[in-house]
């Protein structure tokens, strides 16, 4: 192989060449913004979109769809107004790795002909809809990087289950999102494809490990971006650029078929891969129609869940909703508490029955959460660094799961830590049914986005991969000039150290802040539809639904909370 | 700990006094029969059952339900009727462990006197109905010693997740049936209860590890009986007894609150529990209210699978039927030949279309599951006997497992495990696909039941368990005079072995064969569906459906196959 013999700096450099040349020249902007810009509005003010694309790009991606069918756009208009929103946000926060603009306008205007040869033919439920994905996952013919050197130039020979299935359902995809380097840190920054930025505020993260896609959707550059989360990785991007980030339970959405910074066959708990998107019925939509295509006979990994809901038993019903307002462990922010707060004062206003709940156990699961996921000592992924002589990234220093030097844990060790992981599930089950819940809502995080390389803890997301629980990080807005610093860290050092990373409303002007929702191990139905019966005109900072061609990208910046 | 104190020997004989006194006086037998007697009939001409209870037990459990639910027979009648024929049967094949006859009475007549009291109360969908659980499964105040003399005299805590559902839906648990030591050979035989005799000849062996409920369900002793299948625990009872045995896929049953002769934690491929029975609608049955009673919510380790059947998808249906004659390694002998070929030729003469199936990489696959197994060098399994002082039994030496001294495998050897399971079950997974099948048809076993302590292959079923499919051992007749020795083993050494323990018909007479059918994992709905579709009027030895009041007891003995 030649990427044997090429530094990581040549191979870095000619994979990012190959990626300006995927731009047109009609699509590159000429100005260029410093660190600390808010580059939310660019896309609509550079000039490269049309009016017609500018609109159409502000819908979600249910009405896309729906625009689609009726006739109003054609697969063509819409793919091309994403590449090119694509391409705008590449160049402002560095969110992609592989471009695949040319072949996705092509497949796009083979839609169409298909659809005008056979008119009476059904459309695929995702038909002419742009997708973005995260790097892990196999494109044939394409690398799987993950921000690796060593994984550059090897092709893959397959596509991955799930993009194989979004294909079949006519999707169109148009690239694939940035990560960090060993796809275990919350900045999505590695020595392949440099660091992916925040649209809000460039000086401050983008999140990981789907960072990529995180900023790729706030911006509008993708109508679905589908990320993966071990421990937040979908939820802390949804978070920190203000997007939802839906994590299922973790056998919904196949996984096969990725590249991984682990071995694949590491007994780790529970992986999931789910959708980015700017409306809740969209993540809805997308389980809805992973669910009915039948995903679990396509990938051996899912499981067999039937989208079967009981509308009439979820609509009109009001919901109880298990309160969560920290983890012992870490105190939410001025701005984290405030907004949790407020969903929870305007869930109960709505008439929604809200039980403060304390968690249980919840140091010893994060405990068992490092020892899980430093098993190995991360020898495998130590071995991929090395295997190319690039330097770790500061991220991954700062998280130290480098230095945990467990020299593997014995298969006593391993059982001990499975034995435990069951009780702890059984327990949460217990919780869960005892005080008759349909949802949780929680922090996503004790904080908002922090400037670059600072984010570390996985409290409020880890927890619930490790239980199996499906989650959602909601949006709320973003921080208020009245989210002055104040109140105190109640939980030691550590959390005194991690509270006081927020400065105050000036430092933090536009940055995004979002609750979570949580449900049940493999309820991901009920909990779908409870999240959007909630969510909608509720706690929401979106609300598509009710207002067609009012977007929610114009509603965004003309709101201030 | 008083056990700590005490012999092996003195705790087995004290457990198996305690056992004696709790069948009553005028249930006990006073004829004895040597070793090689079929004890089927004892039952009905022993002159303990009054004729309504020869009748009573004689239906399936769906009848049974029926009859209590329409007034015919009380929970009361019902439960004494098997109390009884569950301590003739124990006193003909030792095939139980804990007893609960007094427990179970009172509980009948306390359901009985319920439903005097409030009529209008809908009735549990087990209401009445008695059922028997394999030793593992723990019962608050009882001993779950599953053959290990050092795990008796200590009561569990609490009642198991499938006991307590079952409890909650109406059952009426009566026993607990026996197992081998360590749950991992094919004869139920151990220090503390004995050895379980196969009731068609008490000669061969009950299989195992669920042999105890094999016998028990064979002779009527319970309406269904609760097994647990590894490697085949549960279709090799089914199978050499005659009954039904289904092992669902591994998380569709409560599997929680059980004895385990592995550390609980063991990173092991898919256990799994489920129902053994005398009507494949038995089996539909058990599944449909399991799933219809949300067991998912309450144990942590289930699915959520609904019980969401198109029947109008299976019922006017002809399958696609996968056929196995052989899996490349052990040459089915001439019974289970002659029975597998005449299963296909009247599934083919019924409508249905058998596409035949060479299993891939079935060696790789049993190598693989050899060393799931074998992973900790049964040092956990190993432990537990030695406690006690007690000896291995012979099954257990036959089998080899604790011989194999891996040391406990590294964390490098089960990732390579893991990994290449996964890549197995998508290439199960595909094959389905591509062949469009609904199940497939395939041998249980390359053999009948054998005489004691002479069974260890594990092939046709292990399989199954690593993939993760469910599968069902469905009984079609015993050995006839006709089933001569002839052909030969084809692939070796070890199959030439297996191949020459069938002697014949005279020796191998009454020996009961059966057929497996296996789905798609989580596939379970449409697979009890379509199992229950092709075994009526097809292939089945057995058949309730049509005709109420014939009992399969009664056509068993007259039917000649």
């Amino acid at each position: 192989m030649a990427s044997s013999q090429q530094s990581w700096q040549s191979i870095a450099s000619s994979k990012q060449e190959k990626r300006w040349s995927l731009i047109p020249e009609q699509w590159r902007l000429s100005e260029r913004y410093p660190l600390g810009s808010n580059v939310m509005n660019v896309p609509e003010t550079c000039g490269i979109l049309t009016a017609t694309e500018i609109e159409l790009t502000s819908h979600d991606a249910v009405q896309i769809l729906s625009l689609i069918s009726d006739g109003t756009y054609s697969c063509e208009s819409v793919t091309v107004a994403f590449c090119k929103r694509a391409a705008i946000a590449q160049q402002l926060t560095n969110c992609l790795t592989e471009i695949y603009f040319e072949e996705a306008i092509e497949r796009a205007k083979m839609l169409d002909a298909q659809r005008h040869t056979s008119p009476e033919e059904k459309l695929g439920p995702l038909f002419g809809l742009p997708i973005s994905i995260k790097d892990s996952f196999n494109i044939k013919g394409s690398d799987s990087t993950i921000g690796f050197a060593s994984y550059a130039n090897k092709p893959s020979h397959e596509t991955g289950k799930l993009p194989e299935l979004l294909l079949d359902l006519g999707a169109v995809i148009h690239c694939k999102t940035n990560v960090p380097q060993t796809m275990m840190t919350f900045d999505s920054d590695n020595n392949v494809w440099g660091r992916t930025l925040n649209p809000h505020n460039t000086a401050f993260t983008a999140g990981g490990s789907s960072g990529g896609e995180g900023a790729l959707v706030a911006m509008a550059g993708s109508a679905i971006g589908i990320g993966t989360d071990s421990g937040g990785s979908i939820r802390i991007p949804g978070h920190v650029n203000g997007v939802y980030g839906l994590k299922p339970t973790s056998d919904i959405v196949p996984y096969s078929g990725q590249a991984f910074p682990v071995h694949p066959g590491m007994p780790i708990f529970a992986p999931s891969a789910g959708p980015l998107a700017r409306s809740m019925r969209d993540c809805r939509f997308f389980v809805q129609v992973i669910l009915e295509a039948g995903a679990w006979s396509r990938d051996a990994t899912c499981a067999h869940i039937s989208w079967a809901p009981d509308d009439s038993e979820i609509q009109p019903r009001k919901l109880r909703i298990g309160f969560v307002k920290d983890d012992g462990l870490l105190t939410p922010t001025p701005p984290v508490q405030r907004s949790l707060q407020e969903a929870a004062d305007k869930l109960e206003a709505a008439g929604h029955t809200l039980v403060p709940i304390e968690l249980p156990q919840v140091a010893e699961i994060l405990t068992a959460v490092r020892k899980f996921l430093t098993m190995d000592s991360l020898k495998f992924t130590r071995s991929q660094i090395e295997a190319s002589g690039e330097p770790f990234i500061p991220s991954v220093i700062k998280m130290g799961l480098l230095q945990e030097q467990n020299h593997s844990i014995l298969l006593d060790d391993l059982e001990r830590l499975r034995g435990e992981r069951f009780v702890h599930q059984q327990i949460y089950n217990d919780m869960w049914r005892e005080n008759r819940l349909d949802v949780i809502l929680a922090p996503v995080s004790s904080h908002t986005s922090l400037p670059h390389d600072q984010s570390k803890h996985i409290n409020y997301t880890a927890l619930w991969n490790y239980l199996d629980h499906p989650g959602i990080s909601i949006p709320r807005g973003i921080v208020k000039s009245t989210d002055s610093v104040s109140g105190a860290a109640k939980y030691g050092a550590i959390d005194e150290e991690v509270y006081a990373s927020y400065t105050g409303p000036v430092q933090y002007a536009g940055i995004p802040v979002s609750v979570q929702l949580i449900g049940l191990k493999q309820d991901d139905v009920h909990f779908v539809l409870a999240a959007e019966l909630i969510d909608r005109r509720t706690i929401s900072f979106y609300d598509f639904l009710p207002i067609p061609h009012v977007s929610a990208r114009i509603r965004w910046t003309s709101c201030t909370g």
